[in-house]
């Protein structure tokens, strides 16, 4: 399908039929959402892909029991945990070996991508950075996070928002229909997903096929010109 | 283009050419950026088009003279306010009447919006928002947020990203490159696009057209495996 076929044919839906939808057709959803771009390439997103009807039926209770949810064929939610850094560093440095990377990018990945994602205990770490990077900002530019572990997490949560994006484009341009829902019950889906402490849960992903009335009516934006400012 | 293509051909590019790229490639990437899905439809992002070529020269040397944002023809600032909210809701009002939305729609966007994006002074709004919902959570499933200004926060950057990730893959969609950078000022880029104290900086987007060097390599990303979890 067309780019912008599938960013316009791209709604919310809510109402699902009792079709199907295909592995194949998340799994390519899923290789599309991981070519996102994302903070300095640390891929700290996850992908919860629930099969299981027994987790099925939990999630959907967590989800408040809401119609896209109850009625939708396959759901994935859409993780970010920034302690992930760790897992994509050892690969990543292998693979600047072999590529045989720029030696400043290949510094960048072993020394300042650990110090970005560190906050330390109580944030005492974030601390010294935040004043470091308020003392060079004085006389020069600098950049000024993430710091402390809240503005971790959200560097985080923005990466993952990447790639929830490329999924439910992916999942339109094959024909099907999404809905993303942050009506949900955190508590509940992290037990179930068994998440660790630094993980976040950014989104639940319903997929499913558009149902007759899959939506209450045509899609809303306010005016271009009220979003975007020409300076 | 394809969609596939679309999300294949995009690479973070730090090395454009001396081409121009038209107003008209940006101004659709715009319009197919709105079209992303975001909470609640409140539409809290900005779109900060920098044009004058005083600004964009500021706003390079912000993002610490890096070589994607020296060399690129074109750069968008993509913000995050929470406060919009207020902006698109009365428009959201008078079109939920206008296409005879049903009632609890509205009662949604009237009653409940507000409420979610509300924290009080010194969030003691949202600390009752936590107390009533750990209550209700006790009994069943309750949302979790958000509550307190971060999380608000957290959500509008989140929807601020899901518009970005929509523009850089319009960008390749007509032919161009993108790099989204995190590496920048925020105070001064704040400054420079004189920001509420309410909005916050998504990334700073360069469009260029890609040099011959314009990556140091092929794409890296840890085997799907590892990131997605059947469960």
């Amino acid at each position: 399908m067309d780019f912008f076929e599938a960013v316009r044919s791209r709604r919310s839906i809510r109402q699902y039929t009792n079709d199907p939808v295909p592995d194949a057709i998340i799994q390519k959803a899923l290789e599309a959402a991981v070519l996102a771009p994302n903070s300095s390439n640390t891929q700290t997103w996850d992908f919860y892909w629930v099969q299981s009807p027994e987790k099925k039926a939990k999630l959907v209770h967590a989800c408040l029991n809401q119609a896209a949810a109850r009625t939708c064929a396959q759901m994935v939610v859409v993780t970010a945990d920034p302690r992930n850094w760790r897992r994509s560093q050892k690969p990543m440095l292998a693979f600047l070996e072999q590529v045989k990377a720029p030696r400043i990018v290949k510094k960048y990945y072993k020394q300042l991508v650990p110090v970005a994602y560190t906050s330390g205990p109580l944030n005492i770490f974030g601390l010294m950075k935040w004043i470091v990077a308020f003392a060079i900002g004085i006389f020069q530019p600098m950049t000024r996070g993430p710091h402390f572990k809240g503005e971790i997490q959200a560097m985080a949560m923005k990466s993952a928002a990447l790639a929830a994006e490329n999924f439910v484009l992916a999942i339109a341009a094959q024909g099907y229909s999404t809905c993303m829902m942050e009506g949900f019950d955190e508590w509940r889906v992290r037990r179930l997903l068994k998440l660790r402490c630094s993980g976040r849960i950014a989104m639940v992903i319903a997929i499913g096929k558009e149902a007759e009335r899959g939506t209450w009516g045509p899609q809303f934006r306010i005016p271009l010109s009220e979003v975007v400012h020409i300076i």
